[in-house]
């Protein structure tokens, strides 16, 4: 696929390969969970020996760890925006629905993550945990800054709190129906369910 | 933990043995997936060898059909009744809710078996689909009797189909996030939703 051009010290290479061995362990990840894919499966298709991996990774977890650490950088540019407040930073994540679609990969290998990490013994729990953590409290911030702004009626903590973990629970079950039947329409659904929630916020909830 | 106080047959302890291989192959797939669950790991538990497994089962397959099939049976009976109509089935889903929280194991279980069933080469896919599908359309029909009879408000097809989506999505959703921190409150959860979804319906969807 490349044609080097130019000379490429031995560290350039080292950067490479280890790019190309995350970027499998992904991919086998994501189709045989964690558990499941083996570090022999993943040096076959990156064309080396389970000890090469061990040199670049340390262990099977180091490997885990640095396959995590891409997947951030990869789906959180997309929509970890910093600069997103209130009804903005739920809007984001329409686009982030479109792009799922063109990164199954990415999709399926956090989903079989975070549910192989169900088990208390699985290393990519706190990992999953820390996800789930941050995502939720990015989420109610933002309502209660739409709140404070009266973008959406007077919400309490409460609500904004109940309301940001059902958002999250919409994003994962609709990413989880669309892999298991790619017919389903991720986009649409997204963007009726983010729909018809500011449409609630909007006329505040009840109680 | 058994005392037999009655003469039992082989064939009384060839069903027994067949359920305790089942009752410990849902825990290790649960945990570790199928993947990842070998059949040693299994027979370990048990107390037998391999060997014994597939004396039972044939295959590795066949014994995730025999603990889908068990899964199946443990959780169809608490909601799937047949003579649940309109608005009432999806009251079910309450108690479901609460099953949930004293049967971690067989939720554990559907949720690592379908996010590993996103790999279209996956054993149980099939099976897993047809849950997906089946619910979906269990809902949307039990919802389309509730605009019928005027339960709720004059729903269209399409809304009624894109509410089954969601509310399967909702559940799956807060399942994982309950296995992820079981500080989670799922049945207040899926209780707010749900009669926030009752309330949108009975008013009438826009569009």
């Amino acid at each position: 696929m490349s044609t080097p051009s130019v000379a490429r010290g031995p560290y350039r290479n080292g950067i490479r390969r280890r790019e190309q061995i995350v970027a499998k362990a992904s991919e086998v990840f994501g189709e045989l969970g964690y558990v499941g894919g083996s570090l022999r499966t993943i040096a076959e298709r990156v064309g080396v020996t389970p000890a090469s991996l061990l040199q670049h990774f340390g262990s099977k977890e180091g490997l885990l760890e640095a396959v995590l650490e891409d997947w951030s950088e990869q789906t959180g540019a997309q929509y970890l925006g910093t600069d997103l407040h209130g009804l903005a930073a739920f809007e984001a994540f329409r686009e982030l629905m479109a792009f799922h679609l063109e990164h199954r990969g990415l999709l399926e290998l956090f989903l079989t993550m975070a549910a192989e990490a169900t088990n208390v013994a699985h290393p990519a729990r706190r990992f999953i945990q820390q996800r789930y953590a941050s995502g939720l409290a990015r989420q109610a911030h933002a309502l209660s800054e739409a709140r404070d702004t009266g973008e959406v009626g007077p919400l309490t903590d409460e609500q904004i709190g109940a309301e940001a973990s059902m958002f999250y629970a919409v994003l994962d079950g609709l990413e989880l129906q669309w892999l298991l039947d790619s017919r389903v329409d991720l986009v649409g659904l997204f963007d009726r369910y983010l729909d018809s929630a500011i449409a609630r916020w909007r006329i505040g909830l009840p109680e």
